[in-house]
């Protein structure tokens, strides 16, 4: 970090934790490292899965935020299309070349269709769910005064109680509003359910989906029986995608975390009964930290707290290091128990995130490492992004 | 939200979420909404009572992060100087035109204390805590190699268990190694409880700060004896504050989130037992944000999840309103409680964010309100600044 120019009379040039090539002990923390082979093993992984299972994988671009990951995933990953959650990521993505992106949400705002129905305009497949026939209106409306097309996706709520609605005949309803609408396009339906990604046991992920599935299947019958037969039954995530996969009604997976893993999901269970992290998917991603104090015996301070990490998911993991335990977080220091005393100011760490998606929005920059040298830097594209 | 120009057959433009003069109403979502009387208030309630108490002010800019607020504390809210904890946020408020800045933390990193050494040279006040003999002298080679002068304070850990030495003893210590050493000036001690400002009970706090004030004493007879009067004895938050500023012993408050306020702090008692948010501080720091579905008659889901708040002190609580209830957060979403079914899709709450310091840190900008109209946008000067 030694190179710096000179600005209004203060170097800049520190802004940036590292610079492709140096030495992976030079870089600053705190900061997001990425191991490029781990993650390229992550992405190739679920790539051939999907692929063994004849199943799209339209990754979830707002896990990582990142283009340069989602060109990777398109790339080696067998990514056919992202997803994301907001207009702003979706602008950023299709800026960045991306091609085909579905907005795996409801958009109501007026502005942000506005600018919704301006995307397919720079040559980008856009999709976008909807839960309410006002908002079908709303989407054709603009699609219209703009000249394009906007795929839609009914959203089923599938026991989550969050977006969605519930019924076949509700899904019926909006999917017979959608397709009479100008500027629309029926393409299928959204059933994704959150809250079974992250449940320990293998077996009570598999009872709610089985639940998921019986409803998901009502759903499609119905639509079928009314002309409008779905093209897309989306859903899944890095818990759950085994059971969409074998669902036989599923044709298409959203997972994001796979690719970087996190503390939270490699407690889960893979359906052999292992640890997700016991070999299945690796730990790609790490806040790198490092001891700035250590003045008790038996406890090092170190320079990663809340502003560079999310908690909301539990405390982050010290990866590969059973003799010591981050036990507590503040604003911009973490507390790490070393009852042996084996720690000393300088050290650094590299921690496992408890939760990946809002950790990574809280930096601007991605550290790839290999060898133990920087191979790249990427942006974090869409950080902060929720518009 | 308009205006808009084109970038790479883009629209760009999109990326601000407000733009002066206009309606509050027309405000995009989710954004950080500054209610700007609110603030001007609670900065001058904080100055006057420094003021009154014989107190210097330096705010803390981690809170905030932004170099125009440092600025307003400065010109109406008797800021005597300013604080942050990473070097990057005060090479930030430094470029901002800030020229009195404490780094109220250890700096050990030889990158970042390089970093340290140099900013002297652009006309900035600059001092920095230690709490190890190795670190003294690492600061005097980095400032006597620029030709720089840093002040330095001994931190004493009076009861967080975090960075700090503890006894007398070792205070004297350090401080004569500063003082001894080339570059550095021995300035005074930094005795703050963070634990103690979060305590509901004021008789709790009131306790704790007993103990850290009679510490505190020993500490300063201890240096007085050895010739080494500290000129700073600085201290205290938003929930402590009254008690350092009657110790007789304490002559600097480092007080933060009373500018803003959160549900975190809007929950403890002042002196009087009252709720801190029943009348002495002001709710001024919102998250805006806006229902986006509302397929279920008694909950409304919202567009503000953890990628635009941290819940690390819990969950936000909707400003003004009894009616309705947010009771859960996932990564872009927020579920509200609505018994009455009083909501609808468009509709914008007010939420009082639970830790003001963290949730800051995800937003690039503040906008500041009065009267229903945008009177500022203000950028979050030292957001994502961790190095």
């Amino acid at each position: 970090m030694s190179e710096t120019t000179d600005f209004d009379g203060l170097e800049v040039g520190y802004d940036i934790p590292a610079r492709p090539g140096m030495d992976e002990t030079d870089i600053q923390t705190p900061c997001l490292v990425l191991d490029l082979d781990a993650l390229e093993r992550n992405l190739r992984r679920m790539g051939d899965y999907a692929a063994a299972h004849g199943m799209a994988l339209r990754v979830h671009g707002k896990m990582h935020k990142s283009a340069d990951i989602a060109r990777l995933q398109q790339e080696i990953g067998g990514a056919t299309g992202i997803c994301c959650q907001k207009v702003s990521e979706a602008e950023a993505f299709v800026r960045a070349g991306i091609d085909d992106v579905l907005v795996s949400n409801e958009v109501c705002d007026p502005v942000k269709i506005d600018r919704l129905a301006r995307l397919p305009k720079h040559g980008a497949r856009v999709i976008v769910c909807v839960d309410n026939a006002d908002n079908v209106a709303d989407l054709s409306e603009a699609a219209s005064r703009y000249g394009t097309q906007l795929e839609v996706l009914v959203e089923v709520d599938c026991g989550q109680g969050r977006c969605g609605v519930t019924t076949p005949d509700e899904v019926v309803a909006l999917a017979r509003a959608v397709n009479a609408a100008d500027g629309l396009a029926f393409t299928g339906i959204q059933a994704y359910q959150g809250t079974a990604q992250h449940i320990e046991a293998y077996a009570e992920r598999a009872d709610m989906l089985d639940r998921v599935v019986a409803q998901v299947k009502d759903v499609v019958a119905a639509l079928d029986a009314a002309g409008l037969a779905p093209g897309l039954v989306t859903g899944g995530g890095t818990g759950s995608f085994y059971l969409e996969s074998n669902s036989g009604v599923y044709n298409e997976l959203q997972c994001g975390s796979y690719a970087f893993m996190d503390a939270d999901y490699g407690r889960i269970e893979t359906p052999d009964g292992a640890r997700f992290d016991a070999g299945e998917w690796e730990y790609a991603f790490f806040l790198l930290t490092q001891v700035m104090s250590h003045v008790k015996p038996d406890r090092a301070v170190v320079d990663a707290g809340l502003k560079v990490q999310s908690v909301d998911s539990g405390l982050p993991v010290v990866f590969g290091r059973d003799d010591v335990e981050y036990i507590s977080c503040s604003d911009e220091h973490g507390v790490v128990s070393d009852p042996g005393g084996v720690l000393k100011v300088g050290d650094k760490l590299r921690l496992v995130p408890g939760h990946c998606d809002p950790t990574a929005n809280l930096h601007d920059w991605y550290v790839g490492v290999r060898n133990g040298k920087v191979e790249t830097l990427w942006p974090v594209t869409a950080r902060g992004k929720a518009y």
